[in-house]
């Protein structure tokens, strides 16, 4: 059992429970969740489009199986640790989202792709395609996508020329199926203005086009575009290239996406929270809390105040184990407040648990299955 | 068994091991640990001085184990969930340093006192200080140890006025005992300048000096008085104001430690990394690594790159799961990198376990213990 069932198990189902549970705590609002959840399928449906959200965001099978249960046609995973986990929890569906290339990762790839069903991962070089063919020899066809890069060199292939030749290497190996391209617009997604956002997005779904007119032109048309997250969705919809969303965040939302504007889907709602409790009240204008750089990822900044504390307090960070509001309408000694994340996939990693919460009760425990797993 | 020692058990002990660690991996510098460990240990012997390192560093029992085995009385721990998750590996001499406030947290404080050893806690508020008394009834006596506020108003009593009432408070309880005191100059740790760190850990230093001359005018001095880091630990000990040192980070060392003239004993090493490899090389001057913003806490800036890569070669983070190595002498596909972290504590906070390392070797994979205890 985990730290936080063994601490909670007893609340669950308790009226008024969540108010009793130990701070700082990962706090999942499921009837929030629940209408994010279905609110994505229902666009994604509705535009024609395949949903294959996003594992690296919640690394949760029991969130897994809500999206699987509301039309989603399996998950992305961004690394070999966290589809292994969440196979190992019959999550199926599965698409690593980034290469895999040192041998004890295309061994553990081969082995994952042995004992699962259908799979597939990106590559972006020749000698990875022939290194993955090597070793499913014998095995199951793994289906292979062509990564492409869209300008941030982070990965993907550079050229529609190298797009091309990468198709063809796949397809020429009988152990590995051509799959179709891979192309997303990380650098794009939170761009606050929408119609920034639709242009800059424009022009890059352009060069995918070229892409594609390649790859079609030498007989290697993709039956899968697959891309896109919670900022370009509403976007990538319009422009109609891709034929497949790796959505994320918007099961969650927070601060960063709480600042965009997201076009027809803006009605995400914030479903993860970090509930803490003040352990310090000595200064005037200030209380310290018991949530810090431990309990949220820092690289987006701060977090926001979203219950407890009136509407002008302000959180800062305090080092590894504290947090300080400061305003005028605080929390006295040993109570508790509610925060945003300002980005939710990394401040998820940090946690074992979720609370499951319905009003103030606490109705489940569901673990961070693939925490950690970055490798 | 954990994800890591499921996938790396089988390499313990075999030479040339350490490179076929899946990655991102921890990794801890044994030999650079243990010279760590015992220069710390006999600085505090030379000087007279208690030592409780701080477990909030590393989290590790067995960290925890080699430190005690140099002659630490004891171990310092931020959360409660580190002490439980410590104690329950037989950690013993256990001192929380934050004020335990919430009822479920000193229902928990209190259960652990009944079931561990002599352990002892920090205070800053009376109504708090009441309720452990409360908690306590017919158990055995809980150290109790008043928190001075040094000036940064996040825990702590405001005034040597404070301290007095407060220890006169512990002390007037049977089920609790007056400990001393504990002053943590957190703010002063990394002012990289020597001299100037002197400076002001001397002014800050006088006015604990007047808290516990307050203390010892109302028949209360403190029998210990607990505090001091890695950036202090020399001139807390010309100071000779504190009787015990709670250093922490001094065991890895980290690039912001690394930054720092500390003094005497200059010559801690780094013995945490983490090791990386590049799963893609498409673009001219860069490179990408598996290591992103869940592999290293961002607080403090970038990574520092310690072997594998040329010296000009600096590390951006690229995302969640990614970096960029930019400069000249890059490493190849699927080739691996070693980087030292920007801060370490909320670092090994992201992983499961240390993969113990001699020269090329895995030598041993220890858990992080209390990882995630932050609640």
């Amino acid at each position: 059992m985990s730290a936080s069932r063994d601490l909670h198990a007893h609340l669950i189902g308790q009226p008024g429970s969540r108010a009793r549970i130990n701070t700082p705590a990962l706090i999942l609002d499921r009837a929030a969740f629940g209408r994010n959840v279905a609110r994505m399928a229902e666009f994604a449906r509705g535009h024609g489009l395949a949903l294959r959200p996003h594992a690296k965001s919640h690394k949760s099978a029991d969130i897994a199986r809500a999206q699987l249960a509301a039309g989603a046609i399996g998950l992305c995973c961004a690394k070999l640790g966290e589809a292994e986990a969440l196979a190992a929890e019959g999550i199926t569906g599965l698409h690593l989202t980034s290469p895999v290339v040192t041998a004890p990762g295309i061994a553990r790839l081969a082995a994952l792709a042995r004992r699962t069903g259908p799979l597939s991962v990106v590559a972006d070089h020749p000698v990875v395609v022939d290194a993955l063919a090597a070793a499913m020899q014998g095995g199951p066809p793994l289906t292979v996508i062509v990564d492409i890069d869209p300008g941030i060199r982070r990965t993907g292939v550079a050229s529609a020329a190298e797009a091309v030749a990468l198709a063809r290497r796949i397809a020429g190996h009988t152990s590995l199926r051509y799959g179709g391209v891979q192309f997303y617009c990380g650098a794009q997604q939170h761009i606050a203005n929408l119609a920034e956002r639709r242009a800059a997005l424009a022009e890059r779904t352009g060069y995918l086009s070229e892409c594609i007119a390649a790859l079609a032109a030498a007989g290697l048309a993709p039956a899968v575009v697959t891309g896109g997250g919670t900022g370009s969705h509403v976007v990538d919809a319009e422009l109609g290239v891709l034929t497949e969303l790796q959505v994320g965040s918007y099961v969650f939302m927070d601060r960063e996406y709480g600042e965009c504007d997201l076009g027809a889907a803006d009605a995400f709602e914030t479903a993860l929270m970090v509930d803490s409790s003040v352990i310090s009240a000595n200064a005037a204008g200030l209380v310290t809390i018991d949530a810090g750089l431990k309990a949220f990822a820092t690289d987006a900044g701060a977090p926001v105040v979203l219950s407890g504390a009136g509407p002008d307090v302000r959180y800062r960070f305090m080092g590894d184990e504290h947090g300080a509001l400061i305003g005028d309408d605080l929390p006295g000694l040993g109570e508790r407040v509610s925060l945003g994340a300002p980005h939710c996939d990394p401040t998820v990693n940090l946690y074992d648990a979720y609370h499951v919460v319905e009003g103030g009760e606490l109705a489940a425990i569901w673990p961070v299955t693939a925490r950690g797993r970055s490798t």
